[in-house]
């Protein structure tokens, strides 16, 4: 294999065979191709993309990289779900333990705050003593035991995605349809799901921006999914603004508490609610097949047991999202949190009382300059005052900071008077609140006329095709 | 500085300032920009190109990223030719001593093979006990002494080149005219030059194999130049055929020995000739300038001292060429060149007795395997060749035998008959010999019709245009 000679193939617009990429990868990940040319063939890739086949090979590869874990035995559906990312999405805390409360088994594993996203896990260990570096023998056994656990990558599960990914992220290589695709679906594939449900963020605040791209990433995880055995669908939903009010680590674990006890804001509520039924409903489509864990199978080879897909395969969404309303109103969603909290290492009293969440030093109310009507809340600036604030990191080995962030009252659509207060701003210092209120001067855009806002969950997209919903 | 930003804009089709270059090739050197992100940005560059500032940028960088030569006090113009590779390509042992025996002060600063190119280097270093790797004190005295030093890249000039190149090898970032022009204008610049000849070559055996790519890397470098008050020029020269009529390092050198004594095939003593004497007009335009060396002018900034160089300007090409026939004729050139080898070490009596060189151990003849005419002798195929029978490296600490290469006697157009001996093959062993066979079969192409043969010299390039010669 010489390494500068397949760079060059994919330069020049060519493609990699599956044996070649599986070869690169395996050597990547022993050390012997260095950081530098597998950082130029991602950057080739970025420019000329990869094949159906060779988005295939490339994903088998990186999951060959690595453990997979089985649940087979528990004989409950095993499903995750995965968000492209986005500015106060907080979804992950408040579905993981109500998806298990509904009966399914989730073995959720999340990411960090990335580019001008926050991450799960960030978020999480906002709560004090809360671990998030499970084993991924802990990580079995509490997934046995109560359902659910909701951890970091671990160092067995696809370990050349993590290599890549860090690469990825200082190399301006993340955004490329394949590549995410490939990272996604290779730590998603070694959890051993029986389904998947897909989050695909649209908008100005997505990692994605253009609409037909993030179809496209939706449609390449669907395919890859499908074809490996993993029943998957996906959402796509508005990240054009923050969800819900709340942007930052503690702030938004305060409103996924909420939600869980039936006070969220209501566009969380609804995103959370609409994911929690296509879970469940992917779920009845893994049938006697409970999870691809320990089963490797060969590339484009389509498990017989999974049901297609079609709606009309007897799926009453009604039903449950009844099942799903029924586990928020009971406190069962809320208990499975606390369950979850307690199993690892963290204070389960944060649910009857946020207040112990840490508590920023800094304060203050945001007015409005002008009168007006809200146009848009830009989420790529409050993501991005975030992380200057302290509340996220520039630099991999950085301290965040829980505390800092925001709270936006303000939704684009409505009327606001001059000095009506529309958010306010948690910091650690005086500095920081300068930094966020100068952020919010660029974030808020109140001005005349309508405000342009993406419906919340505008489509489902299957292995079938695409349904408005909105 | 935030690098995956800069990475970014330049993937996105957009420009970095001479600040973010200067700032980002310091940081490179200095080890906070890992290889990776710079594999990456340089594959954008691949990608995007760089535009006339920026890369004025990038090669002020460079170029200060090390120490400069500064040979002002000589008194004499410091002039050198650099080449853009080529088979065959014995010029620069020719030239140097040469120009200097002409006058000039020559620091001539060379590669290694490269491709399936040859490298000035190794040709020297065929020579028994020649010494390439000087100090740049050695390198100053020598020079101040007999006008003339033939040596690498020294660990001072322009160091983060080096690095820069030894990555672009293996990541597929070398055929890029911009990153092609400041890697060979950095390290010009820091020789203290006060004008430089480019032999740029054209046809299938150059690294740009496109005639309009070729003309823009030599435009691009002739830009750099003038701008920084070095006076550059080219010649546009054939590559589609091997020059001369050895290739491989002890043959080449053997074969420059030759042409020194009037002996040389025609074609390289041409070329030669014409360079020296593009090398001795381009000092006239230094007039009081004698080098750029010591003075760190700023990017753009054009010497008033330098005259332009529109032919007018008095310089009579015919008294030049006399003056250098003569330097050729009266043998003051091969004398020049004996105290280059003494000098740095090696054994001059090379000079009157070539076969003092390193024969190789097997030598054949190759028959024409058919009659016809020549139409074409591939330079690609020879230069590959002489790599596979160990005179060239496929890694970086390979070593070269000398003694291994060819001399093809048949040139493209030339009639021959059925078994008329056309070549001779050097070798180690026999598998040497059976790999040249093969590769002669495929470069020498005999067949019915007319050649089609570049013209040796066909046209002299300046920054006020191109002025075609054949």
């Amino acid at each position: 294999m010489f390494v500068p000679g397949l760079i060059e193939r994919k330069r020049d617009g060519g493609a990699l065979l599956a044996d070649e990429w599986r070869e690169l990868v395996a050597a990547f990940q022993d050390g012997q191709v260095p950081d530098y040319q597998m950082a130029a063939l991602l950057m080739a890739v970025f420019f000329r993309g990869l094949t159906r086949e060779e988005t295939a090979a490339l994903l088998d590869a990186m999951v060959g990289s690595g453990s997979r874990l089985d649940f087979s035995h528990l004989g409950v559906p095993v499903i995750d779900k995965h968000s492209t990312g986005g500015v106060g999405d907080k979804v992950s805390l408040v579905l993981a333990p109500l998806a298990a409360a509904c009966g399914l088994a989730v073995p959720m594993m999340s990411g960090r705050g990335l580019g001008h996203t926050g991450g799960t896990l960030d978020k999480l260990e906002s709560i004090p003593g809360f671990r998030t570096g499970l084993s991924l023998d802990e990580t079995r056994a509490q997934v046995e035991r109560i359902g659910v656990a909701m951890i970091g990558q671990t160092p067995e599960i696809a370990p050349v995605d993590k290599r890549l990914y860090a690469m990825r992220d200082v190399t301006a290589t993340v955004e490329c349809v394949p590549l995410i695709a490939c990272s996604i679906m290779s730590k998603k594939l070694a959890e051993g799901l029986g389904g998947l449900v897909l989050d695909v963020k649209q908008g100005s605040g997505a990692f994605i921006t253009d609409a037909e791209r993030s179809l496209e990433l939706a449609q390449t995880m669907i395919r890859l999914g499908e074809d490996r055995g993993c029943p998957t669908v996906a959402l796509l939903t508005a990240m054009d603004r923050p969800l819900g009010r709340a942007c930052g680590n503690a702030l938004e674990t305060e409103e996924a508490i909420m939600a869980l006890r039936g006070e969220g804001p209501e566009d969380v509520v609804e995103e959370t609610v609409a994911l929690a039924v296509e879970m469940l409903a992917v779920g009845t489509r893994t049938q006697g097949h409970r999870g691809t864990g320990g089963e490797r199978e060969g590339h484009g080879r389509r498990r017989q047991t999974a049901v297609p897909a079609n709606r009309p395969a007897g799926v009453d969404r009604a039903a449950l999202e009844r099942r799903v309303l029924d586990a928020l109103a009971s406190g069962k969603a809320a208990e499975k949190f606390q369950q979850v909290i307690e199993a690892q290492g963290g204070n389960p009293a944060v649910v009857e009382d946020p207040s112990l969440l840490p508590q920023a030093k800094e304060v203050e109310v945001y007015y409005a300059p002008k009168g007006g009507t809200i146009l848009r809340v830009e989420p790529r600036i409050i993501g991005r005052a975030i992380i200057e604030m302290g509340g996220g990191r520039t630099r991999a080995d950085d301290d965040v900071d829980p505390t800092v962030g925001f709270v936006i009252t303000a939704r684009p659509g409505q009327p606001v008077h001059t000095s009506e207060p529309v958010a306010s701003i948690f910091a650690r210092d005086r500095a920081g609140i300068d930094l966020g209120r100068r952020a919010l001067d660029r974030a808020i855009v109140i001005g005349e006329g309508k405000a342009e806002a993406l419906p919340l969950v505008s489509a489902r997209v299957t292995a079938q095709g695409v349904e408005q919903l909105a």
